[in-house]
């Protein structure tokens, strides 16, 4: 079984982290590959970087498919190009975001989720209400803390805990969820520190695609997320193009 | 690892059944024990049936945690006790209904449930709507064949398979969810024959324990899930009797 | 008119004191009986409790459908086992939660819940979702007196009534519901205290009840209540044994 | 105890009918008066006919406050000029079909509404959500007879009758709602041919206002519900002119 | 083009700013002409008042069509009888709440309403809820000055802006909604001193109108918007009496 | 004032028709460029494409605010890229669909989208949902002609008008949407053959862009639509390249 993760930002130490971290749970059969694409923006933080990564994204899904990896993970909490990634992937594609509500909606009655920068926010919201979780969802706390400095700042790992205890306390939530890949790694040491289970979406999507393959869920050929029809494209590198 | 998948009914056949589809998927190292209740109903067809099952069930989970087990499942469509099995488990406990939904979310935009009697259609309503994953479901479609005789009946399977059928053309759905615990080994069959992925939810959830157990996720000691209150019981068996 | 209030938990000095309430306001011709199930937990504070308290709560409405009552109360503001009941009896049954919320929505724009624990919070805001109530369901808040110390402990009412105060300053609500049978006695007092309608969900229930009876309104014989199939019960009694 | 009917529309043997229907399961101690506003349209079928009708029915209000009137019925299905009624009255104003609505909710998981035109479907939609109860509502059928009509029409009951049995097939819902005050003389006979629980708004309303009162219910002195700001009116009548 | 302006209130020092503030961004083509009815109240602060309103702004729309004019705008934040104007009037007719609340959804992801009296709030909900428009308002906040007190109160520019300041802070929103009609001269001022776009409601509405005549948008002559059927009406003027 | 509008497709015919349609219902001082990036597919049909085709949309709107645009108006009924577009902008930016759902909803209580593939109506849904606008949203149907068949296939205006047609007699809708920018011709020739209103969300997101204009409405500096954080883009152009 072979599943490759996506980080669609281009920052390379972070991909590295993030692979480590699907490897630490991911199944004795499973191969892990962490990768960044070639072309986007270094790190994530609006709409804009997110457009502009997707195409990128979509690149290496592509060449995961040329390669037959099995099934692969967005590793980038707002989720960009799930829907296309699906559309281009037989097997299954989640994202770290999708991953970390679903689980986190099975550990009670609701979730709260610490973000880096305020601005991502809004993305969160509209995540949690499109996967059905805004019910889960109590809030969405922000460490203003940039994605690329969660691991140059030194008090980072101190003001996400402190944010993520805070989140509990005022949304009287049963769990916490990690809002951004690069936080990945400290998802053990802020569960020991408040008390309450953390997700990190990248271990969780990944045994989500692990699940799904076990049980040999692919997509129907057919409907909205069939593959794309091949036309001309013009001036982007396209697998579909006519 | 050890999970323990609790049928809530008490018909033995069908218990062997459930076991064994969740041994096929199950990992290397997970021993799955799959068990009745003493007491309860020989199925489960009505709000009734499911009340009067749910005794036995956390029974079945207060056993489960003396003897060790790491998690468990609900293995009827109904979820019935979730909430309560979860006060009680320290480890994760997941419904086949609400494992069917969230993977069923996975793979595309909607899917339809095919059920037994059209009478148990509300409660699956109800459950998506719980869950937050009304949005996906486009339908709930009975076979009208008793639980029971899922495996008596000799035309159950073509009637289940022509239900599905029926249902992905009128729901224009990308997945079917399999209502019912009984239906367990007909998932590969149905899923060949109308060329949609189908879901059998005890498959679903055995991973989904998988998961959250490799990924260390437990509840947290407080709140809403927290152990019950110590109290006197009468009548009735209870492992919180004060 | 013969209405059965049940209050499923086992404390009889509880039964009693909701016994009253309802008589307190019951029609002339109406007789009112109120017991406790022989089996249960002595006061529901968990979903577990709740999950336990049910099948002598359905045994009561058994019973009463042998001596001929015309209609039920299920006095627990978490409104266990209520679709059972609804399958079981040929007539009305109506929960505590659900005839306070309903009348609820008809004093203003919004309503606050006292609740007893900050565990039963989560319960009551399931309810109202499922009730269609939730627009209307403004806040729960909790008292943390524990269900039987509401007439033991000397500040009971002192801190039920300032918790409901507080609640209407916060939530800027238009009245309040008692969120437990045992609050029942405070709700004229609680009222006068804090000059906005307080509903006491056992008085409610019991006038709804009886509202459905004037109009002859029974449920249809068919279709998700219709009587439960006869069968196999294993080691717990049911008045649907096959 | 006494409650007033106001049918909004000025169509005389339609009140009496209305009247009676109250009369008939109101308790004992319980005077009905039914009126109609001196000014307002014949029927009511459109916003127009609505929106005329409110400053009669608000005149009758203020006249039934002023003749110390303890509750009332707002006796159109659109609910008319409720939150202005409930601003002016002391005591509880209920429409008939919110009084509809929430008693079939608890008749089941679903009702269905027959209502005379088209046109009309609307604005009953939109009650149902206002009040929360959209998601009980599988349908609303037009019997396309025009609402006075339904006392002229010789073929009005067979057409009301077939309407509401097929819209119970349809929806398979639990239960009907008569879409209009002057349908309120059907209710038995309908519910007698398609056996399934039909409710009249009109006495389901009337019952509502006697439980609020038994309870002693009413509204908060204070917030939105309060009583109007007396101010200048030019050329309409009002009771709260400054 | 002729777009007539109905002030639903009798005050006319407010219509004649009113109808400033929507000749200031029609287009050079087109015809402002602002009125308030010749019946109603001098300002609209309750569910009553609105009610009154109704008949008086109804008799312009009426008027209006005899005159030839080609669209609407109701220019109170409670967009009263708005149903009711779409069925008489040939062409377009908006609400300024609507037109607030839509123009707002289009600035980024939520919205704070400013309000006049605490007591309006729950209007403005409703009216968020019924034009889908409730998951992009955050809240609705109250100045406590009276609709009248607008023009006089020498604090109410202060109180209305800072009131406008401290909706963005505590909600986090993009935008500012003023919720009454009587506010829409302050729209520029308040925006230059918080930073953040606002809305005037009567300046929305009118471009709205405009474009809607631009496309040639019409309702279609059939349906829950139809002309009213004739019929009879008592003691009130209505232009469609038969 | 100076409006781009932006077809995120490479097909310059189309982008000329779109331009033509603009213009129709653009006001006298207003400049219309409708263009197509250098970059992207020649249609969009799949999530696939219209990830595509944002870079090169964005890359216009980026050269749209170099040469002084006032607003946009993004031209594919997917509405792509339309918040990293409002990030990116100084002034307005709609979305084709955003626009005629916006619209469609002052027209009556519902309308039907008739769009060209079956494939494209999930995201007509996500859409309807994420602008509050699914509570109007009765259907969405298919012609099944590709989007470049608009303009060859000599069926295509048959089928579209009988697409529409049908779509209002199944939903009973008040107006109909065109479902992509290469109907915007159709507009008026299908809304004279089938009697209800018919919206092109070309023209109606121009006027929307116009009517933002008019009245200064610019998103605020700050939150999640402030301008991107300047940072590294590797192998895509980018204007917020640090």
């Amino acid at each position: 079984m072979r599943i490759k993760i996506v980080n669609p930002n281009t920052t390379l130490t972070m991909t590295s982290k993030i692979g480590a971290c699907a490897r630490a749970v991911a199944g004795p059969g499973t191969l892990i590959e962490a990768v960044s694409p070639d072309m986007g923006p270094a790190s994530i933080e609006s709409h804009y970087d997110e457009a502009l990564s997707v195409p990128g994204l979509l690149a290496e899904i592509v060449k995961g498919e040329q390669s037959g990896f099995d099934g692969y993970v967005i590793a980038c909490f707002g989720d960009p190009g799930l829907e296309a990634a699906r559309e281009i992937a037989r097997g299954p594609v989640i994202g770290i975001a999708e991953a970390a509500m679903h689980l986190g909606s099975f550990l009670g009655r609701s979730f709260s989720v610490v973000t880096t920068l305020e601005r991502s926010a809004g993305r969160t919201w509209e995540l949690a209400e499109k996967y059905g979780m805004a019910r889960f969802c109590k809030g969405v706390h922000a460490c203003e803390i940039a994605v690329l400095a969660l691991d140059t700042d030194p008090d980072a790992r101190k003001v996400v805990t402190e944010t993520a205890l805070r989140a509990v306390e005022i949304d009287k939530s049963d769990a916490v969820l990690l809002g951004c890949a690069g936080m990945a790694d400290l998802c053990q040491e802020i569960s020991d520190k408040i008390g309450v289970p953390v997700i990190d979406g990248v271990a969780a999507a990944t045994l989500l695609v692990e699940s799904m393959l076990r049980l040999g869920l692919r997509k129907s050929g057919r409907g909205e997320f069939a593959t794309p029809i091949p036309k001309v494209y013009s001036g982007i590198l396209s697998a579909f193009g006519g």
